[in-house]
């Protein structure tokens, strides 16, 4: 196998393929950042004299071409070769020959994974960002449609006061915006440079590190070299708390929708072609959509705890160990946007049972209503608390079903515009923006600003703005 | 038991054991800011009518001496007290009578606790990250003290290249920068008020929850009452991703520290009141501090895991294991906060050996600043290397020593100030004044900002700005 | 503070602090068990001539008035004592002078430490095995007494064939025969003695490790002196593994007792006493015991990773963070044995409903009976199954709720008494007798067997054999 | 795609692929599982008359038909079909028409997934164990060649005392004799049966349980059929806790090796066809090998706490979430046996250093045994102490360097042949011969004992119980 550290003695294959693992299939993802990195490295080279203008007038042609090839799905990592980073270099080197081997000049293999996963991350965070904000965007328009149908809220699983499914979707929309803070601190942790770190020592050539850092967009470098290869691993750990955050909303929100779509709770429902049979009873409608979410998220919960044993006790400096961050983090990126599609799509089928609350089980639901007429009438709380216990308890307990909170984020005032205004400006203080400009200018032709990897088909997005400000109108106490 | 929910029968003594657990020990943590939730409470209360403004008087006068009580360290939970909530409000009624039982109205115990540990986090954050900057400065000067002094790095635990204590010092500062934004995300998740949401879905009490938010110096609302409930675990959480990632810096730390201080290694040495002996081994001077900081770390970073088994699968709406939350984080927040403090002790410590590369063993430290300047002489670099692979195979490599690394974050550039500004400038971005003015406005007699828990001298911090100016002259490459 | 190993120079008050920990706190937990570990070395010394006969007579006797000492509750870690060994070590040379130093010969803190942890555990996995063994009676009888209550069974929380409360608490109870398996393999691993390993690498004295072996009951030696010191946190480790198990089905158990307590299951309940209240709901019966006990177990379950966590990475040899282990441990333990007792407590009072299927929603439940039948009458599976479904789909699905079960552990035919079986005799597999003995000779005056610690009432377990005899009259089949 | 439980509506696409997931992929390890528990259960089907004997042999010769189709690796699971029960029942119908369709006959899914998931784990379990038994060979092999060469051994990373070669391959031996332990408590939680237990209530079938239990060579039943189905999840819990423990013992290996093998160690190397190289560094021999089994292991120890993650909360009865684990332990499975050969590979090419303890740093090593021999000499153990404690402050001390340690499992007593014994005692007492008579009977034409799944060319083993006599010779102290 071709390996850009050979020596001249051939590796045991027992070791090769113990060793090269998983790398060749997961780094056909990092295909077009290896291409970005390399095109933001070789511009510097060359204001340093590593290169001359011809040379990386000709490089950049063919990395535009590989680029290009990348995105028609057109790249493969041939069989002997060991990794992306040495299948660009061979590409280059038999299109140009010798110069094509300078691409490495200054750059370690490590500062090299390094700057192509940093680059990728952030473009999967982009993908997250958007696809939550159209699930959000989703949860609160059911939040606005069914905001007038009670439910009962439960505490300790016991029926405990009045609820609505405008409270319940609302608040997963606002559980991520939360989600999206913790994002956010990845994406800045993330979005640094750590190019010219080297082997994680740094390098006697002369480079400039803060051109690099412009031309990819990054919004800041890791600046000491020996911190830059700490990177690895903590910024994936770093990223896993964020994926970890959404996973927690969308499985609690998951193990609701097993429990209510249960024939006990009956809340809501999904149509026949979104749930699935049972070999043996004719009558099973089974959320194994819900099921799979809940699963999948708690295992992405997981993903923190599986970076923490791979990396703790490690001493600073590289280890090959760390290679197998990828083998974790890749696969749970994917699973994590699966479940935010798959989680939009159930509910935009969800089917709300409108009167549930006249189930007679349900009325000790107002019982603190009760409670608190009395108080608003000027009884002491512990003596009003008393005096309702007390009806319960000799079961003349009566309510009219009628709820008049009024309160900012209660079920009568949802506060839903405020949810939506504070998603908008975590959403609107991260700063995508510098990094789809900085590809731009690397890749100058480049029709689609995605980067597209082999085998999947890129998550396409629209965000729709409009329907955040069709909830724009319920502004309220002021 | 004084119980807020008492009813008439009585609880089987096994089973109260079992539910108070450590409640009560635990919630002395909290009284401080039980007194201010309940001060902001009722000065909102009296707002919408259901104090008068006598009784408001009455009220915050009390509450004022019980909060100055429980500086004084002479606050006690009475035996039969169920909960600090619970004791509050029988200070409250053996002064005032039944004026004192009123300061429950229009709350839950679910809100006050979610409040009291919002503010509770809150105070702790800030406390850890004044913790990081002094720890923060204190590996600046290490770094900036020892930048001349040449270590060897390592890659896969084998001699790789030049290092230095000045970049493996600074290493440890810029990861604390990345700590830090993980904690201001933590802080801004936490940072918001569930006041209000009484136990998880409103109240029919016409509240003032943005009054609450501004007395209390939140920086926001948890808006949607379900939500708000929702915090309860997720604020612990979020709050455990930061503590994992300063463990996850101090742990690795620590390690380095334990492989540096072996006589294999020998860089680095601690007097002998720092370290500890051996029961059968007289010649041992073990460096135990760094050993537990490691373990300590460790268990800490365990912790997000165990919040997501106590909170995973649990559908929406309150369950009682949430009470179990306190147990876990309390504790580990006063191991992280005394092992910054111990880190940062030992690091005043700490000796660094001066001529570490004499030792033969070292020399092919340098063989990459070989392979660099044939590069620079013309050389491509792929036949640099193999040239130089071939002198180190024959046993004829002969280097210098000298290390010229002039770019941003390296041995001869440490960038040091610019990771400085990097710290401060998250640091700033924090709004720690906001729930300074707060309180000092809802206990104006104060006369110690920090609320103070018994049992527990608070840790009295002086920032030493001055130490970071110090580095400012270390701009570089302008 | 006094300290085995004290050099001369004093430790650091901080460093003190920082590394004693909660140590002396713990070790009165290992008190009884230090002193028989120092009564087998010794008389093992005796035998290779380093204690005179006389000498050993001496130290025996007054090891035995420590002991008596401990078990009346009146042993304490004095301050400035550093723990438990250093403790009875001066005990012994305040009453006896320089011959009470002679008892450290030929071992080391290091497996001093060992033995008695060893010891301690061997005790806590005997007493476990008794509170499951009482808990698992418990079970076996609901099951037989409440067999011929029919509840639904569920599959993905759906409605889906008919199950029993016999089944239902059968299945707890053959769970812990599992429990129990996993217990053994973990007693087989602990009771294997590390004594003569000194630091890890063995000792210079002609040490008979084989006789220490004999006389503290245990069943193995750990011959290698290196392993045996690896066993700190394998020792560890693998008990937290059975006790996760043990907790997996507890907290199972629990959330099946929050769901089916609930108003939309309404399947059990539980006395007034044993539930709790609101604060603001005057209805609420909450199920606070069980939700504790599923909160415990969840955390218990975090147990192996914490241990992962803490001793991942360590190279060979001993590592003072394995001191942390005991603070992990020794609480868990206590929890694990509360929440036992107060499961088997709950279970005592559990009232269960005994019309639930008369609701109609619970008909559907009968199809696969339904479908049975037209196989049993020739029909090939799928067909039946799919006119079965067709009925369902039109609405005219009817079931006479007839249920004839009748193969091995189905809900006609439970099987108990072979679970029974299998229960004894993997607890009669396990050699607790082998300790028993072995104590008792060293303690000859001993009047009470079990160990006892300070604080802490030790569970008096009485075996109910008699009711499972009980249930022996349930054998089926033949 | 043709699914058990088809009802006539098409599922959504995006449903469907979501679903099914990686079960096409990952059943086809079940296969030859699958047939043998479809063997099993018609076998039974005939005795209850569900099955004329004539159908019955038709079955079972197609049913051999297929099983030789997988062991010829030419059974593929066809697009369009949900899993391998429904690939293996649509072979039989394709070629028997509706007989095909009765073996469904008396099952469900839920316990034809569990008796397959059984069969497998099983086999992999006896395939682990036969692979440990290979490295523990290899282990006391070296253990016993180089037993007298001396090395360092360490405590706290301080060097502490002499250790040796043989000592620490013999410990990495005797952890793998727990470990054994371990694994077989996982042996006999799993090979109990559970078919017939349909969806986790039973069958009105007459089934014979005991029946297909002795056919498939199960140890014994999980009678209860609620618990039946608990065992999903808990068999692969158990397991994970089993691979957890080898991969501990082998991850500690692994950092012992990494340390030993840097310069700063030297007491181990590998030849260079193991090693691999840098990309920059021309001097580099990485042991990537040692690194990527600590890191495989480390992630195998985070698998009890994903199926914690995955299945804590979930109340009893069947959720589609359990589908998932499959995903989680069978890549697990093939990472350790994959880490096991490679260790033992690793292994069979390790070089020792045999003059380490010449280094003069290494003299301290023997400060213990100054002491000992003090007090061999009679002068109290802290007084010895003391005096050699001095002589070291003062540079004085001296040593020859002579270790005489003679007692049980030290230096100069391995006791390997114990070791050995212990070994093969647990090893011996798991009942797999059951297992392969029962799979005979069930497969007669079976040339081959190994059931065979696609892809993956199973692990031929002859264990080299020769290599064990061999260390037999060593038996001590009689």
């Amino acid at each position: 196998m071709a390996k850009l550290w050979e020596k001249g003695t051939s590796t045991n294959k027992h070791v090769e393929a113990f060793t090269v693992g998983k790398d060749r299939e997961l780094d056909i993802h990092l295909a077009p950042f290896d291409v970005l990195g390399t095109l933001a490295h070789i511009t510097m080279l060359e204001t340093i004299g590593l290169l001359t203008e011809e040379e990386l007038t000709t490089l950049k042609t063919e990395l535009n071409n590989i680029y290009q090839l990348i995105q028609n799905q057109q790249f493969v990592i041939e069989p002997g070769v060991e990794d992306v980073h040495s299948q660009v270099e061979l590409l280059l080197t038999q299109k140009l020959g010798d110069v094509g081997k300078k691409v490495h000049s200054g750059r370690s293999r490590n500062d090299q994974v390094l700057v192509d996963m940093k680059l990728f991350l952030r473009a999967e965070m982009e993908e997250i960002t958007n696809l939550m904000e159209s699930l959000f965007s989703t949860l609160i328009q059911l939040s606005e449609k069914h905001k007038e149908v009670l439910i009962p809220g439960y505490t300790h699983l016991q029926i405990a006061m009045p609820s609505s499914f405008g409270l319940w979707f609302g608040a997963y929309a606002e559980s991520l915006t939360d989600d999206l803070e913790l994002l956010k601190a990845s994406y800045n942790v993330v979005n640094q440079n750590p190019l010219g770190s080297a082997a994680g020592y740094g390098s006697s050539f002369p480079l400039n590190r803060q051109l690099t850092t412009d031309l990819l967009g990054f919004s800041n470098l890791n600046y000491n070299v020996v911190y830059a290869q700490m990177t690895r691993g903590k910024s994936e750990q770093t990223l896993s708390y964020a994926m970890a955050g959404i996973a927690s909303t969308l499985s609690k929100m998951a193990m609701d929708m097993c429990l209510y779509n249960s024939q006990n709770f009956g809340f809501v429902s999904f149509p026949d072609e979104f749930t699935t049979g049972s070999s043996i009873m004719p009558h099973k409608k089974n959320p194994d959509v819900w099921e799979l979410v809940r699963g999948k998220c708690n295992l992405i919960k997981s993903l923190p705890n599986q970076i923490s044993l791979l990396t703790s006790n490690l001493p600073s400096g590289y280890h090959r160990d760390l290679q197998l961050l990828k083998e974790q983090i890749i696969p749970a990126l994917d699973e994590l946007k699966a479940t935010l599609k798959m989680t939009e799509l159930m509910l935009a089928k969800i089917q709300v049972k409108t009167d549930v609350l006249t189930d007679p089980k349900y009325n000790y639901l107002f019982s603190v209503e009760e409670v608190n007429r009395l108080v608003l009438a000027g009884v002491p709380f512990r003596d009003a608390y008393k005096q309702v216990a007390q009806t319960i308890g000799n079961g003349d307990f009566k309510s009219d079903h009628t709820v008049t909170h009024i309160h900012e984020g209660s079920i009568g005032n949802l506060y839903n515009y405020q949810i939506v205004e504070k998603f908008k400006k975590i959403k609107e203080s991260i700063n995508f923006e510098q990094a789809h400009l900085a590809i731009q200018k690397l890749i100058p032709k480049l029709s689609d600003l995605t980067p597209r990897t082999r085998g999947k088909k890129r998550f396409t997005y629209s965000p729709r703005r409009t329907d955040l400000e069709f909830v724009a109108i319920h502004k309220t106490r002021e």
